[in-house]
Formats: structure tokens, C-alpha cells, sequence
């Protein structure tokens, strides 16, 4: 029985041309709130209409004027020059070579020699400040050099482009809007400034309720090349984070003297998969520090005006980091994210500290879906098949579309689409009553360099995105986002001083020497001693990848002994291997077809005495289960995201923690299906994650209860304490 | 014109059972020499024929009444214990756990704590002999241990099995042979016994024309597991070369003590693919300069005996290094190996210091072959191709086959086929007077760890075996075994210290850290130096899979530079590359069809501004060529052996060389047909490498000659002075 539509939990874009259509859609969906977006405005009439009112607010651009009369105060970037190989004694280091002049302007106001670094990339020194000079003439730095040595010139440019608005002038093929600089809102003159135009904002827009910073102070790190396409782009990056301002504070904090090589990273510009340095966790630290800091200055004058004020979790987020431990201070009333999967929703639902969530489903109502070719219908149902199993383990307290709403109300069937969704997501709320889903009487936890600091955010280039080095690492995440299982996310640090009792699989997934699978860390005899005691002593371990890697000693995987499982480099290729499947296993109960490790690791070899093969590719494995002492262990070579791969891991994990016989607590057979549990409210959830017809038998406390069938992507609910 | 059949050159193996066919086969293929073989004997009437007759002669075994009476003299191996991870203050590791007993013995006459080391492989220190001992009665060694941590006992064993003889035992699934002990020549009272046997064995064998060592002293690494199953093989492993006699010799050699760690290395034992340490180098160096010395001993007894000696390439020959300094000193007349492609064949056909060399073809007359559903004749023609091109350019002086001549005998075609071989045999050498093949106006160097040492044995598990993990490097030096190019292997050190100037491109090939690719010799200024003026200059470079890699610096390949690419190791993945295909290129004229790169690295990127892309794997590249100063670099992910494949190769070298307009001297167009002439004699052949008829145009100075065609597998001579 579809029960009859409710209201609320949902955010509508809108228009000045749609005020009608509007109105109509907030009642037919019970939309509770409306939202101007990029490029569309917010009509009068619609000002006093029963709904919150959000608009979007920037901090660090729109005002030229201000950064043109203040030029030291616009938003900084350490550049890396390009590396160059000296041909003689002498050379010569165009600085902006590479870069696009109308983004970026070497910063000349602060002394090279103080701020800038030259570096002998063939032995890593740095070359003096008295063997490298700056010609300002040519743009040139001209350093004294070792014939053949490679080098780069680390340096700090002026964002005389806000690189969002870059982007969308690019995107968008604008020709006449004036280029927007940005300007730095932790320095004191613009701090001022920001603070007291932000009053006069809210004095002026009285009836809007939620101011939606979009966002804060810096700009994660996406630079432009010459030719004004992506050169850089790290939604994670911290190198447009910095001014001498800043960095003069940041010595002061830290005790020791910055160098700009914390920032340009040897040109990786610690991108999420470098382990990071002391230095750079230093910096996050301190600029999160500061940013919330000042961040609830500005919130605590939104709320002096009696609105909410809510963050977007994108664009200029650098430092507030929702995940650590400096974010509840903003005082934030709400966080607003885009929502591109499971792990992405699981990214805001997860976060503490605010009142509320909101997540943005896909499609955004833009012209490049909602066009003759595109599937705005198929795109809706994909992202919420995989959004919706993640809402039911962690819910985000609202959704919301954004773009052209004209878009969506004429694409035939589109707005009966959403209102399936709408209606789905209202009847989570309705039967979780603000309960918990039931997960497994163990946590397990991700075991990788950024810990919970980067929840949900690991072996992810930019988010939600497809990519080939990286898709069979997500495919863990998210499994996991929406698996009935509590998941936490520590660093090697934690894990050596002694981690949450209550974990008992920790899963360490990543490529060799990334800050997700570890690199050195894995020659630290404490952190080894402390994974070991744990299987040894009942834990379970989930390797995927290239786990524990970090050649060493004899061994690649350093944790060969507890995985019984290595990799073949070439200097191990004249010792025997003895490698036979046996496929008869508990985590491959459920499984009838071939497993997908997506591009999952070549040449590992199952060793020791203890393991198991459950999946071969020629003479290596991809699949090897393994106990040690009391614990065991499971190896995949990949584990790209499937309704499948999601079962495997599952039962992957109840075998690792030794729990297997508990998986049945509540339980569906059909691997495309997935049960969710609230036990305080006695309603159960089991989901079709297919668009076919699926029969499957659901079990509790061990026992068959029932064979459903369900209709394609049904959310099908069950008063199970009294239906059952 | 088929010539009529010639003599000589020929080495046929026999039996006590086969008199009238051998000699009926000697007249018929022109044989001018028979041997006696593993479980072969020569019979008495035989040894009157007309030809020289072989014998084979073992040196350190088949004589367990000397090695029983004098047990401290039995060979020993270096061994290292399972890696064991304690979960308490004390652990015992069962030494000869995973060996076999009946091959191994622990050596415990000589003392343990001088010989042994126990190796904390978590920490890489080595525990002190206080906190261990061993236990003879349960065969452990119990060790004072940190919980948690791993160790490794590296230990002496004797070994009292020779591990040939235990392989042929295995194999032929022998019931009655008793196990044949191994002893040490190198050690003083063997060292006179045998020396004296030798005499003896000379005088005894007044017919024997040929003493043909198998081998001298030290077998390579073959250890077999409790199983009896092949555990480690190393060919060119020295592991079972030591003993505490040698060893306090070359602590006084070397100047400095000896640790089993320089043997047992982490456990790899010192396999060809790992960087070799110094120490080892060392050892390496040592043994030849001992054995190089004792051997000539032996020789100088073959002689005075009016008797040749003949150096078998392969079990006992470690310590022996036939392309090492010392090899020439021993004083061999000739050596004889088997010949499994072209790469095996230049192995043995380079080797200088003898009179001559002789190859033994495939396929070896044996049961397993000669059997239903065997290919004798079909091993024979792909044999002879590989073998064939590869004499072209540097012929053995000799032929032979090994085996059972009865099975040879009896399968229909057989003799027909290997009377062919030997004709075409004979003909190039009656064609090439000795003289040499043209070869390319410059020299193309191998650049590894490992240089001339081991030439023509790089990228290999065991000779001409196909690894999965090694093809697509091996196929480079097939290809160069039967180029009209002179071929050098130089070290990372004679790179430093300046290479012959007439080597004009220099290839590097292998995975990442290997010996091959050469590790973190790449972080070596000198090195990269070196390399970067040589292409600036004028040079060229070919990098195939992992070239120059390790990681440092924010590069992986750190001759990036020279190359136009680099490997995605995760660190850049947030850095954009454009990278686009343009096929059209001097390197793929000839090419029609998809190129083959085997196993070729995943994950390479262009980069630089002097590159052109001319083979990609969707968004990465395969085959990538860039331009440096007056130099060229080409990069392959992987090179396979096949005709085209060596056409590619040819055409990359003249491209890398920048000599392109020179590769028409003498050239055929057709990928699958090669040339090669001999100016002195002026004569030229071409060779259908393929078993199908081939059309293909001859050039010579860049002009059509004319257009020839070939019939399968045929060898086209061409007085080309006098006919074109």
C-alpha cells in the first residue's frame, strides 16, 4: 500500500521566470524550502511563500572592487614551476610557463627570497637563495646549476581568478562577465570588511532564513594551464590556502621554520594519496584551527540576525574539515552536500556538530542531461539505488535538487520520478523515528593515513567520479556506506596506541606506498606488532590491493605472515609456488557467477600454511582467506562496487571477525537485495538494488521468515515483531 | 640449388644398443663427433668411428664412498629458516622445516654461532648469539624474541643429495640408485683425491677425445621442499657454494667479515632480479677468481693427456662466469650448452677464451617429446628459427642433439628435418669464411646491474622458459640476439665512468627495483648524469616497462625527462594529462597489424613537450617516442618476442640512434623476413622467419634490389655483388 505523500525534508530549486511552477511543484513534492542556485535568482514573490528561504552566499569573491583596492590581500597559491633539466652552469626557469597568466600573477609583494624555494630535484637539495635570482622582466628565475641536474622553482602567485567562477566561465563559454578575483578573508583589512558586508547583507535580506556559504575562505586547489584547461585539480588541496600572513602564524604555531615544500610536495601537491608529511598534518591542523575560528564569527553573525546558516561542502571548504575535530566550534546550523553515490551521502549524514544534513541529488537540472540523449530518469534512479541503501544506515535529514527547475517540470515523467524518491526518503524518516538501523554486534574499521579525519573521503580522486586506477579501492567504501555495519576510519597512529575494542575487522585497501594502503608506516615494528596481536587474538583483517606494501626485509607485503598472501616483484620469481583453488567457502555461499575484481592487483602469490585460494587468475590468486592464531584474514586483489562484491565483503567480514554464524541475525539471501533493520520501531526495509524482479528469502535469528518477491528497485517495509 | 651435404660440425649422441644406426646416421647427417649422455653409454665399438668421440665427467660426485668418509668436506648450502613470527618472549624455529632431509643436513660441525645468523625481520637486526641457541635433538633454534616480531635463522646444511642427481632421480622416478653425495673440490684433501681421479680417468680412457665437465664445482641453487618438490631454483644462484673453508678465505680476500645475510639475502638467496650488494658482488668475484684457478688445474690434466676439455654451461658451473673476467684463464678448449632460442644461442656463441662452442638444439631426444601427441619436428622448426637468426650474427662453431638417438631415429621425418638444420648450418659457415655479419654503424648497449657478467642472460627465471612476468622484457633481447646490430651490456657503474663511444643507443628494460631496471641506482647523480648528456648529446634511449624507476624526488622514472613519460603510481592522479595519439611515425612503417606488448606496464603517461604518442591503452600510452637536446628516447610497455615486435625494435634503434636514413644498407621489407650479409664473402641471406611463403623487396644503399620470394622457413643465399 503506497502510503499518501507527506511534507518536508525537501529543498527546490527555483527561478524568476517559474514563480507559478514553483508554487506548484513545493506542493505537489511538499517541498519545504526553496534555493537560488549559480546562475539563477530568487523572485520576489516567492519571498513570503511557506517555505525556508536559502540563499547562497559567498565569502571571497563578487567584489572586485575591494581586491582591486587591496591587492596583498587576494587569495594566494604556491605554484611549482616546471622541471627543468640544466643544460650547462646556468639556467633559466620561466615561472609561469605552464600556468594561465589570467588565473595566476607571481607574487612580488612578499620577498622570493624569503618565500620561495629553488630545489635540485636530482639530489633534493635546496639551492641557497644567493646561487638563484628572480629576473621580473622575463618572469624568470635564473639559477646558478649543476650541468644535468633537474631543477624547480617553488613559488607564491596571486588567484587573480576565482577558479570556480574560471571554471564556470569556462564551462559555460561566458564572454562579457568581468573575471572575479578572490580575495583573503583571514587577512585583517578584508577580514574587517567581510564581517561588516556580511551584516549589511543580512540587515538587507531580511527574509531569507538560511544564508548558505558557499563556502568559507579558500578554495581547494584547481589550477588552470595556458591553454586554460585543467592543469591541477585536488578537491582535497591545501595550496590555495596560503599567504606570508598566514604563514608567519603557522611557524609561530608549529615552532619550526615553513618551507614551501610542504605545500608543493615535491609537485604532488599532497594530493590525498601522498602519505602525509608531519609538516602538512601540521598545516591542516592549524589552518582547521583558524578557519573555525573565524568561520564562527561570521556564523555567530548570521544567527545575530535569527537565520540559520548552513555550509556547502565543496568549493571553498579548504580547512573546516567537517570530519575533524575543530568543525563543531563553526556553530553551523546545517551542511549541504552533493550527493554522487553511497560514500558521498554517508560523507554528509556522517557529519557531527550541525542540526541537520542535506543531501543534493543527482541529476542537477542542467542542460546537458536534460537534453535530447540524455537519461535524466536513468541518472535519477542509479543515484538513488545507491544513495538510498546508504540513507537507510545513516540518513541525512533532507534532500534537495538544484539547477533549472524549468528543466525538470518538462521532462515527461521526471517530477513523478523525484516524487518517488521524496516519498521513499520521507518513509525512512517515518518508520526509523530517529533510530538507528541494526548493524553488526562488531565495528569495523578503515585502517588507512587520514583516519576518521577523512571519513568516507578515501582512495577517491574527485568525487563520485569513475576512475580506472582507483574504482576497485571505492568499491570497498561502497559497499560499505550502505552495509548494516558501523564503520570507523583510523590512522596508523591510532591503530598503534590502541584502538576502540569494540572493532574487530580492520580493512586496509589501497595501492602500494599511498597514504591509503600506508607505504612506510609498514616498517614500523609498532604498527605491525599491533595489527598482528589483533588477528592473533580473534581480530579479523581485510586486505584489498596492495595491503601492509612497503618492500622490506623480504617481503612486500609486510603483513604476509597474517594475510598468507604476497606480491611477486621479480626477486622472489625462482622460489616455487604451489597455488590451488578451492572455491568451497562461507563467503562464496551466496555467489553463482564469476567475481569482478575490477583492476585488481596481478601476481599475488597465497604462502604459508594456513590459507585458502578461493579465486585464481592463471597461477596467482585473487581471493585467499587465511587464519592466524585465533583471527583470520581475507585478501582481494580488487573489489570494485557490486550488488555482489557488497555480499562478498559482508560475509567477508562476518568470517574475518570470527562471527560468521551471526549473519543471519537479519538476512536476505538474494545478493541484489539488502535488509535493513530498526529494531526500535520494528520495521524492516528490505530493498531490490536492481531494476528487475528479484525473489529472495529473508531470515531472522538464523531462521527462513519469509520468501518475498520484490518489483524492480522496491523498498518494500515489514512490521516484522508483528507481521512475521 | 640445394647444395650437396657436407661434413663436420656435428656432435650426435649414442648408446651401447644403437652401433650400426649411429654410425648410419653419421654418414648420413655428416656427424664428425658422438657423446655418451645422462643414462646413455658409449659403446666399445664406437670408439674406433672415424670422429672425435666425448665423454661426459662429473667432478663432485658419483663417488659416495669418498664423500661418507669425509663428511666435513660434503657441499654446503646457505639455507634460511620459514620466516616465523613469535607470539611470546621465546620462539623455536624448526630448522629444517619446508627442506627435505634426504637432500639437506644440518651442518653442525662447524660452530653455529660463528656460521649462523638469526635475523629480526621486523626490525632488520640481527640477534645477538646470546639470545639464541640451538637445539640438535628436536633440530631447533631457540631464540629470545620480541612478541610479534618475525625471524629468520640463516643456517649451513650439507648438502647430501646433489640436487641434479635428485631431480633426474624425481623425475625419471628412479627406485634403486643410491642418493649421489656431494663434495667439495675446493677443499684441500677432495681437492688432491680429485685431481688424482682425474689422472687416473685419463689414463684409463685412452679413447676419449673429449672430456666434457659436468661441470666443476658448485652446483646452482636447486633445493627441493619436504615435499620433494622443487622449493628454490636459481640458475645463477651461489648459495650452494660456501662453506666456512671458502668463506674464511674470502673474509682475508675481501677485508671484511662475512655475513650469511651477503647469501641468504632476506631469503630472494640472491636471485638475478634483485640489485646485487656489494658484498655479494664480492663473493661473486671471489669465486671466480678460485674457481677460474682450481678449474685450469683440471684442464691442465685433460691436456696433458692429449685430450681437449669442454666446459658444459649449466649445473656445476657457478663460480665458472663465462663472460667474466676470469673465464679466459681456465684455459677451456670449448664449451657446449643448450640452445633453447636466439638468446640461448648467443650465450654460447659469445663466450670468448675457448677454441669453440657448441650449441645442443631442441628438441633433447626423450620420451616426453617423441611420444603421441608429441612435435619432435614442429619443436625442431621453431627451435631452428629462434636459434638460426641468432647464428647469423654469431654462429657456435658447433651443433649437436642430446638423448636417445633411437627415438630420433625412428619418428617418420625426423632425421629429414635435422638433416636440413645441419645443411643450413654448414652453409652459413661455408658462407661466412669466418667473417663477421654487417652489423648497424654503432653499438646498442644493455644497460642493468649486471653488464657483461651476464650477458645475454638478463630478464630470466630459468633459460628460455616463458614467464609470464618476464616475456615482455626477455622478447628484447631475442630480438637483439638475431639483429645486424652489435650489442654490449655496460653496468650503472661503466655508465658513470664513461661508456665506448661507439655505443650510440643504450636500452634499459625490466620491472621497477629489479637489477635490470636498476632500483635506487637512479637516485644516483652520476648516473642520471651520465644518461642525460649521452641523449643530449646525440644518443638514444630505449625504455621498456619500468625503465629508471624509483621513486624519488616527485618522479618515478627519474629519466621522466629523457623518456616524455612517466609511470601513475597514484601520486599524480589529480595532475591532467593530455595525452593524444599520432601513429605516423619512421618506427611503424612496416607495421600493419596491432602491436603486441605482452604484459606491458599499465598506467603510463606522456609528459614534456617533445613527445609523440604512438600507441595507447585508452587513456595511457604504450609505445611513446620524445626528443631531448640532439638525442631520442623511445619508450615500449612491453616487448614481446615476435617478428614484428623485432622489426619494431630495429626501426627504434635506428630512430633512437638518429641514423634512420642508414637502416636501408641492407633491409628486407617484409616484418617476418630478415638479412644479413657478409660483406667480406659478399654474400647475403634472407631468412623467412615464419612458416608461410614470404614476398619481400631487398634494399640495398637504400635501394630496391629486388623483390624475392620465400618459401616457409627458407634461407635465401644471394651472391649479391656478382647477382644484384
Amino acid at each position: 500500500m503506497e502510503r499518501e505523500m507527506s511534507t518536508g525534508r525537501l529543498t527546490l530549486p527555483t527561478d524568476v521566470d517559474m514563480v507559478q511552477e514553483t508554487i506548484r511543484l513545493k506542493n505537489l513534492l511538499g517541498a519545504d524550502a526553496l534555493r537560488d542556485c549559480d546562475g539563477t535568482d530568487m523572485p520576489e514573490e516567492l519571498l513570503s511563500q511557506d517555505a525556508k528561504i536559502y540563499a547562497t552566499y559567498y565569502t571571497t569573491r563578487k567584489d572586485n572592487a575591494w581586491a582591486e583596492a587591496n591587492p596583498e590581500e587576494i587569495q594566494q597559491e604556491y605554484l611549482i614551476s616546471d622541471r627543468v633539466t640544466a643544460k650547462d652552469t646556468s639556467l633559466r626557469i620561466r615561472l609561469m610557463k605552464g600556468f594561465h597568466t589570467q588565473q595566476l600573477k607571481v607574487n612580488t609583494i612578499d620577498d622570493p627570497k624569503r618565500w620561495w624555494e629553488v630545489i635540485d630535484r636530482t639530489t633534493g637539495e635546496i639551492v641557497s637563495t644567493d646561487h638563484w635570482q628572480y629576473d621580473e622582466v622575463s618572469g624568470e628565475v635564473v639559477i646558478d646549476t649543476v650541468p644535468y641536474h633537474q631543477y624547480t622553482v617553488s613559488f607564491l602567485a596571486f588567484l587573480i581568478w576565482d577558479p570556480v567562477h574560471m571554471y564556470n566561465f569556462i564551462t559555460n563559454d561566458w564572454k562579457d562577465a568581468p573575471h572575479q578575483l578572490t580575495y583573503d578573508v583571514r587577512q585583517p583589512k578584508t577580514q574587517a570588511y567581510v564581517k561588516e558586508k556580511l551584516k549589511r547583507w543580512c540587515e538587507e535580506n531580511p527574509r531569507v532564513d538560511v544564508v548558505r556559504f558557499t563556502t568559507f575562505f579558500h578554495q581547494f586547489t584547481l589550477t588552470f594551464d595556458d591553454q586554460k584547461r585543467e592543469k591541477y585539480v585536488e578537491w582535497f588541496g591545501y595550496s590555495a590556502s596560503v599567504s606570508p600572513y598566514i604563514l608567519e602564524q603557522f611557524e609561530k604555531w608549529a615552532g619550526y621554520p615553513f618551507r614551501p615544500e610542504y605545500i608543493v610536495d615535491e609537485g604532488y601537491h599532497n594530493s590525498i594519496f601522498r602519505k602525509p608529511s608531519k609538516e602538512f598534518l601540521d598545516f591542516v591542523e592549524f589552518q582547521q584551527i583558524e578557519v573555525s575560528k573565524l568561520a564562527k564569527e561570521l556564523v555567530d553573525i548570521v544567527h545575530s540576525y535569527g537565520k540559520e546558516a548552513m555550509m556547502f561542502l565543496g568549493d571553498h571548504w579548504i580547512g573546516t574539515e567537517p570530519f575533524g575535530k575543530y568543525f563543531a566550534n563553526i556553530g553551523l546550523d546545517a551542511v549541504v552536500g552533493s550527493v554522487g553515490d553511497g560514500v558521498t551521502l554517508r560523507m554528509i549524514s556522517d557529519i557531527q556538530g550541525v542540526k541537520y544534513t542535506e543531501g543534493r541529488l543527482l541529476p542537477y537540472f542542467f542542460p546537458d542531461v536534460f537534453t535530447e540523449g540524455g537519461d535524466p530518469i536513468g541518472e535519477s534512479k542509479d543515484n538513488w539505488l545507491k544513495a538510498r541503501r546508504a540513507i537507510l544506515r545513516s540518513p541525512v535529514d533532507r534532500i534537495g535538487y538544484g539547477g533549472y527547475l524549468k528543466l525538470a517540470d518538462e521532462w515527461p515523467g521526471f517530477i513523478d520520478r523525484i516524487s518517488h524518491v521524496v516519498n521513499e526518503f520521507r518513509q525512512i524518516h517515518e518508520h526509523m523515528q530517529g533510530s538507528q538501523s541494526y548493524t553488526a554486534p562488531f565495528k569495523v574499521a578503515v585502517l588507512n593515513s587520514w583516519g576518521s579525519l577523512r571519513r568516507w573521503m578515501a582512495n577517491q580522486v574527485h568525487h563520485a567520479l569513475w576512475y580506472r586506477e582507483i574504482y576497485s579501492y571505492v568499491g570497498v567504501l561502497e559497499a560499505l556506506s550502505g552495509m548494516p555495519v558501523d564503520v570507523e576510519f583510523i590512522t596508523f597512529e591510532e591503530m598503534k596506541q590502541g584502538i576502540d575494542p569494540a572493532i574487530r575487522v580492520i580493512i586496509n585497501a589501497g595501492d602500494a606506498y599511498t597514504a591509503f594502503s600506508g607505504g612506510d608506516n609498514w616498517k614500523d615494528p609498532d604498527l605491525v606488532c599491533a595489527l598482528r596481536r589483533f588477528v592473533d587474538e580473534g581480530g579479523g583483517f581485510i586486505g584489498v590491493g596492495e595491503p601492509t606494501a612497503c618492500q622490506y626485509q623480504g617481503r612486500f607485503f609486510q603483513l604476509s605472515d597474517v594475510l598468507g598472501v604476497d606480491r611477486e616483484l621479480g626477486f622472489s620469481l625462482s622460489t616455487d609456488k604451489y597455488n590451488t583453488l578451492n572455491r568451497k567457502h562461507f563467503i562464496l555461499e551466496d555467489v553463482t557467477g564469476e567475481i569482478d575484481f575490477g583492476e585488481g592487483k596481478s601476481r599475488i602469490y597465497a604462502q604459508g600454511e594456513h590459507y585458502q585460494i578461493l579465486d585464481m587468475d592463471g597461477q596467482y590468486s585473487r581471493l585467499v582467506v587465511n587464519e592466524y592464531g585465533q583471527g583470520r584474514s581475507v585478501y582481494f586483489a580488487g573489489l570494485p562496487y557490486s550488488p555482489q562484491n557488497c555480499r562478498i565483503l559482508l560475509r567477508a567480514i562476518y568470517y574475518a571477525a570470527g562471527r560468521a554464524e551471526e549473519m543471519k541475525k537479519y538476512y536476505v539471501s538474494d545478493v541484489e537485495t539488502e535488509i535493513a533493520v530498526f529494531e526500535k520501531t520494528g520495521m524492516l526495509a528490505v530493498i531490490n538494488n536492481t531494476q528487475e524482479t528479484k525473489k529472495t528469502d529473508l531470515y531472522i535469528d538464523g531462521a527462513l521468515k519469509a520468501n518475498l518477491t520484490l518489483s524492480p528497485m522496491e523498498l518494500k517495509w515489514i512490521n516484522y515483531k508483528e507481521e512475521l
